[in-house]
C-alpha cells in the first residue's frame, strides 16, 4: 500500500516550473563547487515533525490526521515507520533523524519501552537494508513525559537521572546499531523555570557528570558518532542551560568536555537567543564547533520557535557560505527540524514544504558558491584588514607587540585614517549574487 | 564655592521621611548581617553620568545645563573635579568610577592628552588625600572618539590597534596612580556591524592578544586592581562580543585568559541579552566571576540600554541575596551606571536619583538579609535536592555511578514521584519578607 | 465528597502569617476606601485554567492529574463542576468565567453538543442557588476545535461563520441563564498565519457583521450583560486583530460597535503588544472603555503568554490606582486567567497560586487607595500642568486659540521654562508607599 | 564648484554592472505595469540623514566629515542646499524631503529663526525652477531643541504648545510656498515617559486640539498638501502616542480628525511595534488610509530604529505589491528615512546607500507587478474564501444573515470541511517570482 499514493518520486524541472511537487533549484547530482548538490546538503528529514506532529498548538487540537493515525502503539508505530520510508524514497533525501519515543511507544516500565524500541530499531535496520536514506542522527526524547517535570539530567530527583541515564544508555545503543552519524544532546527540559527553587551549581554539575557518563559509554561500546549540543534559550522552560553556542562552549570548557562536543545549530534557536542564524554558524565554525544545522527558520515578530521550513534565500545563502568556509558539514548535515503551519495540514504540504526547504538551500548553496568562488567577501576582508599582514600589525599578529612598543609606534603617529565599511554596497552585491546566481 | 549650593549633607532620616534630599533606608554605618551597610553596599558614583552627561538622546540636545558647563577644556575638567567630590561629600558615598575621557579632554596629540589626565590625576590624588570616596574603578573610553568607528583592540586597522594599547597601559598607570580597587574593560566598540565585512576570527584573536598585553603590563607595574569584563549584547554595534557572562567566560577560557578576570555585571546588559540580572548574577557567581556590579535597572519594554537608576526592589532583593551569598563583592562595589532620565534636568535630580537608588538597594540588604538569615530559599533547595545526599545520588554526586549502575537502578524502579515546585508560594514568601524586612 | 480533603475554608490571617493556605493581605469585609475589599476586587477564578488545564506544553504532556480525570464525557463535567464550586466555596471568590467547551463536552452534532451544555448549565444554575459565587462572564471557545484553523468569524469559509453565529448565540442565551455580568469576545484564532493567502478586508468586514448580528440577538433576547472584547496581540495566529485596546477601539469605530463594547483588558496581553499593564488600562479608562481584567502576569523576558498569577506587587497597585480612578469596575471584575506553574501541579498549587494573586491584588488596592487618598500623583500632575489652567493655556482648552492667537503669544515670549519631571523620585514615593501602606 | 566631484550622473547598466554608481533595477523611463519606473516609485531624499546628519550616536561623535561642515549658521545651510541639489541631480531624483530645522538654524528669537527660515525657502524655490527635484513633503522639528524636554503638542507647558503651534503655522506656509505635495506629522516627542506624571487625557485632548487648528489654517491658507500621520511606537520616548497604523487611526476618529489625515508608513516603525511592513502597508490601505512611505528598514535583532537604508528584496517585494493594489500612492511617495551605517561614512556612500535602495524597490516592483499581473495571490485568495460568493456565504456578505438563519443553517450542516492554506507553497511561489521576474 502507499501512504501517498497521488504523490511519485519528486523529480527535478528547474526554475521555471510551477509543478509544485518538482524541484526548481534542487538537482541531486548537480555538481557546485567541487560535489554533487546532495553531497553538499545531506538533506535529513524530522521524523518528529513530518511523522508524529499534529497540528496541535497550546490553543487548539489536531489538524493533521494521517492515514496512520487510526492505528495506536506498536502498529502505528510500525506504520508510520513504512509511511516514513515512502516518503524519504519519494523525496530522495540521503538523511533522516529521530528522538527514540518517536519512533516506538512508551511502554508501562522501562523494560517495556526498550523492548518496543528493539523491534522498531529492527524494522528501521530492515528497511536501511534496501534504502539509500541514512540516518543522520539520532537522540533521546527526555522532555514529553511528566517525570522530567524538573529536568532530566539536571533534574533534583536523583531517580530522574538514572531513568536518563538508562534511556540515554539505550539511545547510544540504537546509534550504534543504526549506524548514526551523530547523536545529539538537546537539553529540552534541562534549565529552570525560578532561580528562586534552583540549586544551579548542582544542576550544571550533574549535566557535566552525565556527559561524561556519555561519553565513556560511547567508547566502551565503540559508538563512533559525533556528538552534538544543540542550544537554545528559551522554550520549554524559562531558562535553557545551554542558551547559545558560547554558552555551550563555555560549559564544556568549564568540564573537560570539549574535545567531545560540536554544535548542532538551529537557525530559529540562533534568534531566540538575539543572535542571527550567520552568527552562531560562524562563530561555532571559527571556534572549531560546526557540527551539524537544524535548517529551519523562525519568524522575528513572535517570540518562540516557530520551526518553520526554510525559505529565505538570504538565511540559507549565508548559512551555505558559513558552511562551505568550513568545509562543509563532516558528519553532520542539513536537518529539517521544521514543521507545516497548523493550518497546512495535508500530506501534500509535507512534500511541498520540503521542497520549499530543500530548493531554497539549494539556491542558497549556488548563490554562497559563485560568492566563494568570486571571492566576493574575502577580497573586502583582505583589504580592509590588510594592515595586519604589514608593519606594526605583524608584529601584533605574531606576537611581538607589547603596550611598550605600541604605545612608542602610537605617539609617533600622526592622524590615523580609517576606511568606509561600505556595509550598503556589500548587500546589494548579496542582492546581485542572488538574482543572478 | 559651591555647585550644589541648595543641598547639605544628606541624612538618614527613617523610612517615613517625606524629605527627599533623607535616606529612608540606607543608613550607611547600621550593621546587618554582621557589617556595616556601607561596607555591603560599596556605592560608587559613575563620573560619566553625573557629570558630563547631558541629556542629549538620538533626537535631541542636551537639557542638563550645569554649572560648570560654561568652562571649556581643562577648565572644564577641574569644575566638574571640584563638583564632583563635593557631591561625593554630600551624598557620602564611598567610591566613584570613571573612563580616561570622562576626567580630562582629548588634545591635538596623545602626548597632550596624557598631558591632560596627568594634571587631572594629579588633583584627584590631592582630593582624595582629604576626601573618603576612593576609587572603585578606572576605565578607558575606546568608543566615542571616530577612530575607533570599525572597533578598538577588535578594529580593522592596527594603527587603532596600537593607539588603544597606548590609551590602556595609560589607563593601568593611572588606576594604580589612583589605588583603584579594579579595572574595567567594556569593549564599546568590540563587536561588528555586519559579518559580510567581518574577520571575526582575527578579531577575537587580537583581542586575546590585547588583554594578555594588559594583563602582562598590570604584572610589569604592580598594578593589582581586579580584572573585570563588562558583557554587553549589543549597543552600539550590532552585535557585541562579550554578550554575556557566559560568552565572555568562553573567551577568556578559550584564550586562556580565565584566571585573571571576572565579571562586572551590569542590571540592564542582562536583560539586554535575554536573562534576568539575577541570573547573570547567579551565574558568574557559581563560577567564581562575580567582580562587580553597575547597579542600574533598564526598561525591558524598550530595546537599548536605559540605564536607569535601580529602583524595582525585587531586583535589589535578588542581587543582594546573590552578593550575599558570594559573601560580599570583595574590591568590587555597586557603581550607579545610571543616569537620570533626559527630563529630570536639574542638580537636584542627580541627588534625588542617587538617593532613590542606593534606598532601593538598601532595603534589597535587608530584605536578602533576612532572607537568608532565616534560610528561606537553602531550605526549599535542600529539600528539593535531598535525593542527591542519599543513595544512588550520592553515587552520581561523588562520581561512583556511571550508565550501567545507573540503568540497573532504574530498570528496578517502578514509579518517579516528583514533587511541586511551589513556584507561585515562593513568590508570595518574597512578597512577604519585601513588606516586612 | 470532597475534591479537596486537606483543605478547609481560607480564612484571613495578617501579613505575618506563614500559612500557605491563609490570606495575608485579603481581608474580604475589610473596608478601603468606602467599600470592602470585595467589592473592590470582585475576583473571579477562570474554569479553565483551574479545572480543566493539565499542565502540558508545547514540549510535555500533562502534569496535573486531578482526581476527577479518571472520568469522561458528561460525568468528567460534572465532577469539575462539583470540584469547583467546592474551591469557590473554600477560596471564598465572589465570581468565575468559563468558555462554553470548558464546562461541557462537545458532541458529535452541534446538536449533540448544544444539550450537552443544556445539561451543565442547569446544573449550574442549581448550585448558584446556594452559593454566593457568581458569573463574572462567559465565552464560547471559537479556537480549539480544527474547524477553526483558520479563524472563527474571519474563517475563509462560510460553515465556519455559520457554526460560530449558532455557538454564540447559545453563548448569549447560557449567559442570561446563568446571569452573567459580562459576556466576552476573545478573537482566539481571529487573525492570521500569512498575508500572502488573506484578504484582510473580508475578513475585518466579516467580524463587524458578526458582533452586530451578537448585539441584535443580546438585545432580542433581553441579555443586558456588558460586551467586552479582549485584545491580545499574536498568539496563536501569527497576527490577532485585537491587537491591542486602540486597535480594537478603531475596529469598532470603524464599524459602528463602539458604543456596544468595553475592553477586557489582560496584563499578559498589554506586555505581548508592548505596553505596560498600566497604559492598557490607563488607555481604555480615559477613553470611556475599561470594562474588566483578566488578572494575570506574563514574563518580559519571554515571547508567549505564560498566563502566571500576578505577584508583582508594582503591577497591582499601579492596576488598582487605575480601577480606582475609574470608579471601579461596575460589572467587570479581576479575573484569575492564570494558572499555576506546569511543576506546580498539585491541587494545593491551585489553592496558593490563587491565594497569591489575592493577596496580590488586595495589598495593590490598599497601597493605591492611600496614594489616592493623599493625591500623590494628582498633586504632582496639577502641578505640572498648571499653565493650562491659566492664560493662553485656557484659550487652547477651551477652544479659544487658534495659530494666529499662539503664533502671536510665541513671537512675544522671550524664553521658555520647563521644569524637571522627577521620575526618580515618583519612584522612589511609589516605594515608599509600597513598604508602608 | 561640486561637492561630490568624483561622482557623474547615476546612469542604469543593467543587473549585471559590477560599477557601484550605477543602478542595476532602477531603469526610471522603462515602462512596468502602465507607468514608468520612476512614476511609480516616486523616490524621496531626506534632507536630514544625508546633509545634515554626522555619524553621531549614542556611544561616540561624528565619523561623516562633509565638505560643508566647515561652515556654519546661514553658510552652512547654503552649503549644504547647494550640495543637495546636485546630490538630486546626480541620483535623478523627483523628490526630497525635510525639517524645518534641516534646511536653516535656529536664531536667538522665533522672529529669527523664521527669517533664516524665509532666506534658505527663498533659496529653494529658485533651485527648483531649474531642477526637476520637487518637495514630496516637509515637516517640523518639535524634538531636538530642549524646549521640548516634555512635548511639544502634548507637552505640560502651554507656552511650549504656543511655541509649537506658531512653528507649524509656518511649517505650512513654507510647504505651501515650496509647493509640497504633503505634510507630515511626526510626534517626536509626543509620548510620555512614565504615566506617574502624565494627564494622558489632556495630552490627547491637546493633541486633537493643535491638529485641528494645523487643519484650519491649512484651509484658511489654502495649502492643499496632503496631510500625514507617522506612526512610530517607542523612541525617542517611551510610549509614543501614534503607536501604530490602528492607534492613530484611533486617536484620528475619537476626534473627529480621520477625513484629514492619511498614514506615512515607515517599515522600521512597523517592525518596532510588531507588525511587518506589510502589515502596515495592508492595514492602511484597506481602510483608505494609505498616503505615503519612508523607505527603510530596520534590524529585529535590535529594539530602536536603525533607519537602514531597504535592502531586503522580500520587503520591497510586498511593500511594491501593497502599493500596486493601493492603485499607487498618489500625493505620497517613497523616502528614504535612512542614513548610511556610522561606519560608511564618506560622501560616496550616500550614493551608494541611495543606489541600494533604489535599486532594490525598482526590483520589488518589477517582481510585485509580475505577481499581480499573474493574479498569483489573488486567485489563491479567490479559491479560499470562494463561500463567501455563493449560498449562506452571501446571505453573509450582503446582511441578510443573523444568528437564527446561521444557527438554522449551522444545525443542518453534518460536516465541515477546510482546505489547506498552504503557506509553504506560496512562500516558494513568491521565491519563484523574486528570482525570475
Amino acid at each position: 500500500m502507499s501512504y501517498f499514493p497521488n504523490i511519485g518520486k519528486v523529480a527535478y524541472e528547474g526554475p521555471k516550473s510551477r509543478n509544485p511537487l518538482a524541484f526548481k533549484q534542487y538537482n541531486p547530482g548537480e555538481v557546485v563547487a567541487g560535489k554533487t548538490m546532495e553531497e553538499h546538503l545531506r538533506f535529513s528529514v524530522a521524523y518528529w515533525h513530518t511523522f508524529t506532529a499534529s497540528g496541535a498548538d497550546p490553543f487548539g487540537s489536531a489538524t493533521m490526521l494521517r492515514p496512520w493515525d487510526r492505528l495506536s502503539g506498536l502498529d502505528l508505530a510500525k506504520a508510520r515507520l513504512e509511511a516514513a520510508f515512502e516518503f524519504f524514497e519519494k523525496l530522495g533525501v540521503p538523511y533522516f533523524a529521530f528522538h527514540d519515543r518517536d519512533i516506538a511507544p512508551e511502554g508501562d516500565t522501562l523494560q517495556e519501552t526498550n523492548a518496543n524500541l528493539d523491534i522498531i530499531v529492527a524494522l528501521i535496520k530492515e528497511y536501511m537494508k534496501t534504502s539509500k536514506t541514512k540516518l543522520l542522527w539520532n537522540t533521546v526524547n527526555m522532555f514529553s513525559h511528566p517525570r522530567f517535570v524538573h529536568g532530566a539530567a539536571t533534574t533534583c530527583n536523583a531517580d530522574v537521572f538514572a531513568y536518563c541515564a538508562a534511556q540515554v544508555k539505550k539511545g547510544l545503543e540504537v546509534g550504534k546499531e543504526l549506524d548514526a552519524q551523530n547523536y545529539v544532546f538537546w537539553g529540552g527540559r534541562e534549565g529552570y523555570e525560578t532561580l528562586l527553587n534552583t540549586d544551579l551549581k548542582l544542576e550544571l554539575d550533574n549535566l557535566a557528570r552525565f556527559l561524561h557518563m556519555a561519553v565513556d559509554y560511547a567508547q566502551e561500546i565503540g559508538f563512533t558518532a559525533q556528538f552534538l549540543i544543540e542550544p537554545k534559550p528559551k522554550e520549554p522552560t524559562k531558562h535553557q542551560y545551554d542558551f547559545d553556542a558560547a554558552n555551550a562552549a563555555a560549559f564544556l570548557s568549564q568540564n573537560g568536555l570539549r574535545e567531545y562536543f560540536k554544535m548542532n545549530i538551529e537557525a530559529n534557536h540562533a534568534t531566540l537567543a538575539g543572535h542571527t542564524f550567520q552568527h552562531e554558524l560562524r562563530w561555532s565554525r571559527i571556534h572549531g564547533l560546526l557540527g551539524s544545522v537544524d535548517a529551519n527558520q523562525g519568524d522575528v515578530m513572535l517570540g518562540w520557535d516557530t520551526d518553520e521550513f526554510p525559505t529565505d534565500l538570504y538565511e540559507t545563502t549565508l548559512a551555505m557560505y558559513e558552511i562551505l568556509q568550513n568545509g562543509g558539514l563532516g558528519k553532520g548535515g542539513l536537518n529539517f527540524d521544521a514543521k507545516p503551519r497548523r493550518a497546512s495540514f495535508t500530506p501534500e504540504d509535507l512534500f511541498y514544504a520540503h521542497i520549499a526547504g530543500m530548493d531554497s538551500f539549494a539556491k542558497g548553496l549556488k548563490v554562497a558558491a559563485k560568492l566563494v568562488e568570486d571571492g566576493v567577501f574575502e577580497a573586502v576582508i583582505a583589504q580592509r584588514y590588510r594592515s595586519f599582514r604589514e608593519g606594526i600589525g605583524v608584529d601584533i599578529v605574531e606576537g611581538r607587540a607589547n603596550f611598550h612598543t605600541l604605545e612608542n609606534y602610537a605617539l609617533r603617529q600622526s592622524v590615523i585614517t580609517n576606511e568606509s565599511g561600505r556595509q550598503e554596497t556589500l548587500k546589494a552585491i548579496l542582492n546581485q549574487y542572488l538574482l543572478e546566481s
